[in-house]
C-alpha cells in the first residue's frame, strides 16, 4: 500500500511519471485533484466526476468538521461512502482554513483556538485531534496541521515554522490507521533558506509523501517558481510531491517541471460559475457579448458533455439568465480540460517530448493580467476575512 | 402526424391511455411534462431528463422571447438542437406570463403591450405574433395567445374570454407549420357556464388539442376538480387534453381520473430546490434536523440517480451548506416521482385498476395543509407582481 513507482524521468528537466497506489484505487501521477470541500465537487455528481476522468478527489478537514461533523461522516463509513465517491481521497487538515477563513484564532504551542466562520462557535484544533477527524473522514492521503503564513513576512514565517515541524512531528506519532498516508507539509513562505530547513526537517521524519504549502497565496509566480526550484531537490526522489492550492493550467505545467505530482486547486471549478472557460489559448469569458450567437462548442475537439452536445451561445444564455444548469457544464468543462492537461503532459513525459510540449503549453495559452489577478485574489482573501 | 390513439379506456373514471405521435416521437399518455422555462429543466441535463424517463419538455414563449430572443433561437435550427432535447416539446405562447410576470401591460383588441419583467423594455405580443415566434422555436406542440384572468372574477373573466377566443381564431388563421400542432385554451375562472361556451366556442374552431388553462391559479382544489368536471366533457372524445400548470401529484391524479391527459408544472422542481421532496407519503422536508443522521434514500424503492446512490444525511448536507448539487440531486428525484407515477397511472388504467389505484395513492399521500400552500402561492404571485 501506498507504494510509489517512478516510471518515466524526463531528460530535460525534473518531470516525470509514476503510480501512486492507494486503498482505493492506483494514480497516474502527474495528478490534478478536483477540489470537493464540503464533501462535493460543486456541481458535480461522482457519476460527472468519473466520466471527466478525475482519480483524486480532495475534501476538508475544517469544513467537513464543522459541517456535518467528521464522527458522523465516520458513521457513514467515510467519505468514500458519504459522498459516493468510491477513487482515492485527499483530505487537507484544514489549517491553511483556520488560518484564512475562521473569525478568530488563536494560537499556542499546542494548538489553535478559533470561531466558525459560519455560527461563530469556539473550537480547537490540535495535531492530534486534526488527525482524529481525518481518520473519521478516512481518506487515502491525510495531511499534517500546518501554520500557513504570509508568504513574504520573514519573522512569521520563521515562528510559523517551528511549530509546524513541532506539530508534524506530533501527528506523525498520533496518526494510527494503516490504510491512510500522512503527508508532512514544507512551509517556509517565499525565504529559500526557511524551505530548505523545512524540507530536511520534515524528510527526517520519514513521510510516506510531502506537501508544498504555502504557495499560490499572494506572491507572484516567479517567486512561487523559485520557491519550487530550492524545495524539490531537498525531497526525496522516491515520494510523491504535492504542490497545495496550485492548479491554474501554466502553473501546473511549470510545476510538473520542476518534478511535482500532485496538484490541487478550486481555480478551475471556481472560474467555471463565474463562466470562465479553460481552454488551450487561455481563459474565455462566456459572458462576453461575442458569445451571443456563436455556434462552436467552448473548446472544438473537447470531449467533454458540455463541448459534445452545446453551443457557446446556449451556454451564454444559461449564464446570462442565471440557470444552475450553466454553472455545472462549465465545471464539466474546466475539469475536463484539466484532466485532459494531465493526461497530455503524461504522455509527453513518456514520450520525452515534455520539454517541447511545456514551450508549446505556455507559447499558446494567454495569460490574464497578472496584476488583475492579484487584485482578483487579494479580494477574495479582503472578502474572507471579512466574514 | 399529431394522431392521437386512445388505447384503454378505465370502465369506472374517465381516465383513458393513449399514443400521441409527434415529429419528434411517441408520447404515451396521460403524460407530465417537465417545465424548462428558459430553454433548460432547471438543474438538469438533456441526459438527466432522458434518464428520468421524461418524454415531453415545455419551455415558454415569453421568457425565450425575451431572453435569448426566439429568431436567436431559430438560427440554431429551434429549441431541439439549442438545448439538446431531442424529444417531443411543447411551448406556451407567453400569455400567462404576460398577465403574471410582466411589469406593465396594456390591453387592446389587437393584442397586448407590456414590459419586460428584466429590464423594463416595452414589447408587444399579438396572437400571430406569438405564432410566429413559436414557429421560430419550433417546439412540436404550440399554444394560442390566451389571456389568463383572476379565476374568481367573473366580469373580467367574460371579458378576456372575448378576447381569448377572438385571439384562438386569430392564431389558427395565422400558424403555418405543419410539423407543430396548435392548442387551443379554454378559459373561463371557476364558472361553469364561461367554461361551456369556452370550450364549445373553441372545439368549433377544430384544434388538434385543447388545453385547459386559468386553473391552480388562486382557486381551491374542489373548484379546480369541479371546473374540470364541467368543461372535460365538452371537450372532443378524440383529442389530447392538456391541463396548464398542474402538476402537484394529488391533482395530477385526480385529473387523469377526469380525463386530462397531458400535465405540466414547476411544482416538482421548484420545491426540489427549496429541499422539498415528492414521496408516496407527501412532501419530506429534507433540511428538517431528524434526517441528520438517516442512512436512508429519499424514497427507498425509486431507482433515480439520487436514491441509489445516496443517503438523506448527504443529501441534507448538500442543502444545508448551499451546495448547488443538492438542488440538482432533489430535482432528479422529483421528476423521476412524477415520471413514475405516471408510468403506474398508465399501467393501471391499462390493467383496469386506476381507480382503486386512485384511492390508495390519495389516501397514503399526506396532503400539506391548503391554507399554507394558499398563503405560498400569494406570497409567490405578490412577489413577481411586484417584479
Amino acid at each position: 500500500m501506498f507504494n510509489f513507482t517512478i516510471i518515466t524521468d524526463d531528460p530535460q528537466t525534473d518531470a516525470r511519471t509514476g503510480i501512486f497506489e492507494t486503498p482505493h484505487g492506483r494514480l497516474l501521477t502527474p495528478v490534478f485533484a478536483p477540489v470537493g470541500t464540503q464533501a462535493t465537487v460543486k456541481t458535480l455528481t461522482p457519476r460527472d466526476l468519473a466520466e471527466s476522468g478525475a482519480t483524486l478527489v480532495l475534501a476538508n478537514n475544517y469544513h467537513l468538521y464543522l459541517r456535518p461533523g467528521t464522527k458522523l461522516v465516520a458513521e457513514f463509513g467515510g467519505l468514500h461512502s458519504f459522498m459516493g465517491w468510491p477513487g482515492p481521497m485527499l483530505t487537507d487538515s484544514g489549517g491553511f482554513q483556520v488560518f484564512s477563513l475562521a473569525q478568530m484564532r488563536k494560537l499556542d504551542p499546542d494548538g489553535v483556538t478559533f470561531r466558525s466562520h459560519i455560527d461563530g462557535s469556539l473550537h480547537r484544533f490540535t495535531p492530534e485531534s486534526a488527525i482524529v477527524s481525518q481518520e473519521d473522514l478516512g481518506a487515502d492521503i491525510i495531511m499534517c496541521l500546518d501554520e500557513c503564513p504570509e508568504p513574504l513576512d520573514r519573522k512569521y514565517n520563521e515562528d510559523a515554522l517551528a511549530r509546524t515541524h513541532a506539530w508534524a512531528a506530533r501527528c506523525r506519532t498520533a496518526k494510527r490507521r494503516p490504510d491512510q498516508a500522512l503527508f508532512g507539509i514544507v512551509q517556509g513562505g517565499v525565504f529559500p533558506d526557511l524551505r530548505v530547513e523545512s524540507a530536511r526537517t520534515l524528510r527526517a521524519l520519514d513521510f510516506p509523501g510531502y506537501a508544498i504549502g504555502g504557495l499560490s497565496v499572494g506572491e507572484t509566480k516567479e517567486q512561487m517558481y523559485a520557491t519550487l526550484d530550492v524545495t524539490v531537490p531537498e525531497l526525496p526522489v522516491a515520494r510523491p510531491r504535492y504542490l497545495m492550492g496550485v492548479g491554474a493550467p501554466e502553473d501546473v505545467v511549470e510545476g510538473v517541471a520542476r518534478g511535482i505530482d500532485i496538484f490541487d486547486c478550486v481555480l478551475p471549478t471556481r472560474v467555471a460559475r463565474n463562466g470562465g472557460l479553460l481552454t488551450c489559448q487561455g481563459r474565455m469569458n462566456l459572458r462576453n457579448a461575442r458569445y451571443a450567437a456563436d455556434p462552436l462548442p467552448i473548446e472544438p475537439g473537447c470531449d467533454c458533455y458540455a463541448c459534445q452536445h452545446f453551443s457557446r451561445a446556449y451556454l451564454r444564455h444559461l449564464f446570462k439568465t442565471e440557470e444552475i444548469l450553466g454553472l455545472h457544464l462549465a465545471t464539466v468543462h474546466n475539469v475536463r480540460f484539466m484532466i485532459r492537461l494531465m493526461e497530455e503532459i503524461r504522455q509527453h513525459i513518456a514520450a520525452g517530448t515534455f520539454a517541447a510540449f511545456r514551450s508549446a503549453f505556455l507559447a499558446g495559452y494567454h495569460l490574464p493580467d497578472q496584476d488583475v489577478r492579484h487584485a482578483q485574489k487579494e479580494k477574495r482573501r479582503q472578502a474572507a476575512n471579512r466574514k
